[in-house]
């Protein structure tokens, strides 16, 4: 045996309850034996006491975007088509080393906070290029945290070209998430990725497709993707439906729901996450259930930036696998899912008086674990502290007053842990943070020189032209006449 | 001085930025000086290095249940009422060791995440006497937080009487959150609280009345507790309309809105702070503004018992103070203020299309502190760093994740940071926790303490009896019913 953690309580969504005193073996990435019996310890086995530890499976961030960990703290108070105009005002062409701090700023934060896995949906803002992705599986490498990246890429802007229509006098001052790129380049840059990162670093890294949404990309960009994914056997992440805007362009555009066109396209499969959600009807959720995709749910930036609420309990209700994520840092200033796990069991009772409805804490953790296993593909070894799982674990201390006294410890996990009881990490086997220290990087360096880097850049950012301001505007006018509309949903 | 805080970086809710490389000086319990020149330490002065941290006024937590601290993580998925019942049934009558204890362990969750002050609506199951109250007074004398205790009280329960009128043959097993006990006998142990407590430890502890409800009290004790608390410039705390069966039965049994009903006998004043309001209506809002009482807001136990959203936008545009709080923690199970200000931020941007009315992080901040600091009946005293003000004063570290890269502040304060960058906290002038360690009590002593007492008592809980089970049912028919009615405004 490689690590032995011993006398440790179990927790566990696919357990009833906690498993008290157990035993816990790990070879090389995996579990190999839980038991409540003594276990010695072989001579070259390493040890971790877990009297007083509560021992999870680590928490998985299913949908993020890394160069926003520049930009916490920065945008607040404006819906997401204005504040994607202040995302993409306030960054800037990162180099190669700055994608590099961004992404391992935010492995930092996820790793010292229980999260282990994460789903970069990365964006520059200029070209997606070999060399930007070698940056940023290099932080992810380096950081020692399990990462499944999805380039982003958008060639097919369809709510920017209405508002145009709609305002022939602009040409300009539009930011979008990355200068135009064609299907075909994009396509290209894809399989480059897949070929050289795809299950790197004993299967931690991984690649996935990643087209930014249906109402930002061609059917060419968005079906090639999908073929690519299948070939290497890869994940398929984009946003749907995230606001009431982009739910009725899209009906606008294909003359359905933009779910019932990603089916009809086929890239509606049991590979495709999808962020957000929250504009669906229930046939699409319907949908969803039925092709087994997953639906990933970003609490705490649904309500930042006043999407509304997704329908989590109906789609609970109808089959969908949905997992939880923190969403960017420009949306969520922070990279805990603790704070999510919350907001989640939170923020839905307010959408039905029927209370037997609502969620439960031992569901929503695992959203946070068992379903997040899903987008990465890793259902059945990841999310579950199982004997044959692979061992991404964390003990978080229960002598601390979140589990301080104890009643159900789901509960405690969910709603009175933040984050900060969380004191040893493990990635595939391997001790990543040891009694709240970073063990694979410097942490103060590195956060010495983001904080260096930013201050340098912000000085560099563009003040906002008046062409981008007329944009702003339009853009703002077109918001209220879509919001006026009567929908099939509502979701505030 | 006493102490000089050098070099430190200051976010205050009354200035417009952050003050860099400031020096503060601490003499007694106030703030004498903040400078940005350099300031020599006197010989017996202690100096605090701020270089690289955040200086903020404590934060208030204006509105808790301290015997709630040994029932976190225990009841999960049901609104108010029902909650209730089960609160007081997992409860029971604590000795003054364990009402000490509950209490110890929250001041030192707050503490360690922030906060600096805290107004206890102490409840007991039990009958609330003056040793009761002294068990309270001790923990926050001993833990050195800000604490004003308000005695809850209930000698009417008008919505139980109402369920028992439609269903006779329920006689017993109800429970209440504290066996009857006269106005009279209120009354007295009130006056005795206060005469004992009031502005103890250099004013740093006090009292304030606190009738437990409109829909809980008669009137007699409601107008007696203000006598008292004018009597001796006291604070008078109390719950209102926080569900739609409160409002909808305080109709029924005044004719007119509880903060009508208030208003019209006199108990609604500027000493006056009200929980929840979350059912009130427009000319309630006014109301309460004329009468400048404060509403205290307790974002994330609205969002948890399904209560619905108070309407603090509304309330802040009619002129509204509003404060924050956590409330007890069976129903926030953290006593962790940084919640709360991110919950309050992100959950009323679903309210309004009109994202120039959403919150912002600045004001939330205010509302953590200069508000808190009104219920408290300190204002200009407290929840600001000002010469003159109270040195309740946390320090954070930037260079964490959360504050990494630095944009705006108070961004980041309220949405990045959990609690967990929290370093050194000062009451009163007095260091009370140092680089993260609680100067004032033994706090493992304390929490193993609290975790074995609550085990042994968790073997003494009653089952739910047949008479239990009965009224939770009838409980639960009456809440359907009203929550099908019509009312004047909507919260969900």
């Amino acid at each position: 045996m490689d690590i032995l953690i011993r006398h440790v309580n179990v927790l566990s969504p696919d357990r009833d309850k906690m498993l008290e005193n157990a035993n816990v073996v790990i070879e090389g990435p995996r579990i190999a034996r839980i038991t409540t019996e003594e276990v010695s310890p072989e001579p070259k086995s390493r040890c971790l006491e877990g009297r007083g530890r509560l021992l999870i499976p680590g928490l998985i961030s299913a949908h993020t975007h890394s160069p926003e960990n520049f930009l916490k703290g920065r945008i607040e108070a404006v819906p997401l088509e204005l504040w994607l105009f202040d995302l993409f005002g306030s960054s800037f062409a990162f180099s190669e080393r700055e994608i590099y701090l961004a992404a391992m700023v935010g492995a930092i934060e996820m790793l010292k906070t229980g999260t282990t896995g994460v789903v970069d949906h990365f964006w520059v803002n200029g070209a997606m290029t070999v060399e930007a992705l070698d940056a940023v599986m290099g932080a992810y490498r380096d950081s020692g945290i399990r990462a499944g990246v999805a380039p982003l890429v958008e060639d097919d802007h369809k709510i920017n070209e209405m508002v145009l229509r709609q305002n022939p006098e602009l040409a300009g001052g539009i930011y979008g998430t990355s200068p135009p790129m064609s299907a075909e380049e994009y396509l290209a840059v894809l399989e480059a990725f897949f070929q050289k990162w795809h299950r790197a670093e004993e299967g931690r890294l991984q690649c996935l497709a990643g087209p930014s949404g249906p109402q930002w990309c061609s059917e060419k960009l968005m079906t090639g993707a999908m073929e690519i994914a299948r070939r290497y056997d890869g994940g398929y992440h984009m946003h749907a439906e995230e606001t009431k805007v982009q739910a009725v362009s899209c009906r606008q555009f294909y003359g359905q729901s933009a779910v019932a066109h990603l089916a009809e396209i086929g890239v509606l499969t049991e590979r495709t996450s999808l962020a957000h959600c929250v504009w669906v009807d229930d046939q699409d959720i319907d949908r969803i259930a039925e092709a087994g995709a997953t639906v990933v749910h970003n609490a705490v930036c649904n309500l930042k930036l006043g999407s509304g609420f997704a329908p989590v309990l109906e789609m609970v209700r109808r089959g969908v696998h949905v997992a939880l994520a923190c969403d960017g840092a420009a949306s969520n200033d922070n990279q805990v899912m603790f704070g999510v796990m919350k907001t989640a069991g939170l923020m839905h009772t307010v959408r039905t008086p029927d209370h037997h409805r609502w969620l439960r804490a031992r569901q929503i953790f695992g959203m946070a674990t068992v379903e997040g296993a899903r987008v990465l593909r890793l259902s059945g070894h990841l999310g579950v502290v199982q004997p044959g799982a692979l061992a991404d674990l964390v003990l978080l201390d229960m002598n601390t007053p979140a589990f301080t006294p104890l009643n159900d410890p789901f509960q405690h996990l969910v709603y009175a842990e933040t984050g900060s009881s969380v004191r040893t990490v493990l990635v595939n086997g391997r001790i990543v943070v040891e009694e709240g220290r970073l063990l694979t990087v410097d942490e103060e360096a590195i956060l010495a020189e983001a904080r260096e880097v930013w201050k340098r850049r912000q000085q560099d950012l563009p003040p906002l032209s008046p062409e981008g301001r007329a944009f702003l505007q339009a853009q703002e006018r077109f918001q209220q006449q879509v919001l006026a509309r009567p929908f099939a949903v509502e979701r505030y």
